[in-house]
């Protein structure tokens, strides 16, 4: 029987400021069995599509994309803040509600014409997976889909994710 | 035959800073062989221990501890930097080279006898997985061993997790 994967998320109200209600998904990590049913549901629906490289965005999007890539068999790449990564960079700046932030990715971390799938926790107004594309496209791969654990389609992240495929487990 | 893990580590001059070099664990992580391997040498190593929660300790801890996790057929559980995690947290002190920082972890992540494995990309001097190892004993858990992709010997951080098995793959 499936695991209820919903059942596993826990609403913080408050968090991280007043009046927002936080979707954490710590209790869904922390069970065997909705850990796994997780990871297989977003592995499974990128099979076959020849997928060499799963990319991570940090912190939270580590936490699902080298399982996946492990069960694609393909490699893991760490989409980070600013400055964390040591070698070479490229880098692509996204919108915050105030301000803008950037996200980089080594130079050399795909080939062109790789296939490669997006994995974050959590798809919102889709900005950082939005500049996590352009990074892989920079770098001459091609973004064959987006996995995501949690969706908040009310603010339609999708419709900044075009053409390519986008899943997502649990929709809110 | 066993890939050779040390061939994918990078060797970055002056970073983060002028005088280091950096041990840049990306070119393993891109190569699917090498992800694998790394991956199942540390999980073999813990299987059969009863082992029910993995803790990888933000943010590239996160990389290696749910897919350890999931193949012990454990729950994740993530030690975050301070104001991260949404619930209630329990707070641990480490010292830095100047000044400290802390650890949190949700109260509620593990019960009490769990056994618990950490996991971090690399073990320095010690100081985070330490500072994990007694959130995890706050919360009545016992950290049954620890593992790291990397370790630099000569920081000599096993000496601070006496009394618990420690696993590193690549040594300097």
């Amino acid at each position: 029987m499936p695991v209820d994967l919903r059942r596993f998320i826990r609403d913080v109200p408050d968090f991280p400021k007043k009046g927002i209600v936080f979707k954490d998904i710590t209790p869904l990590l922390g069970d065997r069995a909705a850990l796994r049913e997780a990871l297989a549901l977003l592995s499974r629906h990128f099979e076959g599509r020849g997928i060499s490289k799963v990319v991570g965005i940090e912190s939270r999007g580590y936490i699902f994309a080298p399982a996946i890539a492990l069960s694609l068999g393909a490699g893991f790449v760490p989409v980070r803040k600013p400055g964390k990564l040591p070698y070479k960079t490229a880098s692509e700046e996204y919108a915050l509600e105030y301000g803008t932030d950037r996200l980089e990715i080594h130079v050399d971390a795909l080939q062109a014409g790789e296939k490669v799938l997006i994995v974050d926790d959590l798809l919102a107004t889709g900005g950082t997976a939005s500049a996590a594309r352009r990074l892989v496209e920079k770098l001459g791969g091609q973004v064959v889909g987006s996995g995501f654990l949690v969706e908040l389609k009310f603010l339609d992240g999708r419709s900044r994710l075009a053409g390519i495929e986008v899943v997502s487990l649990i929709e809110y």
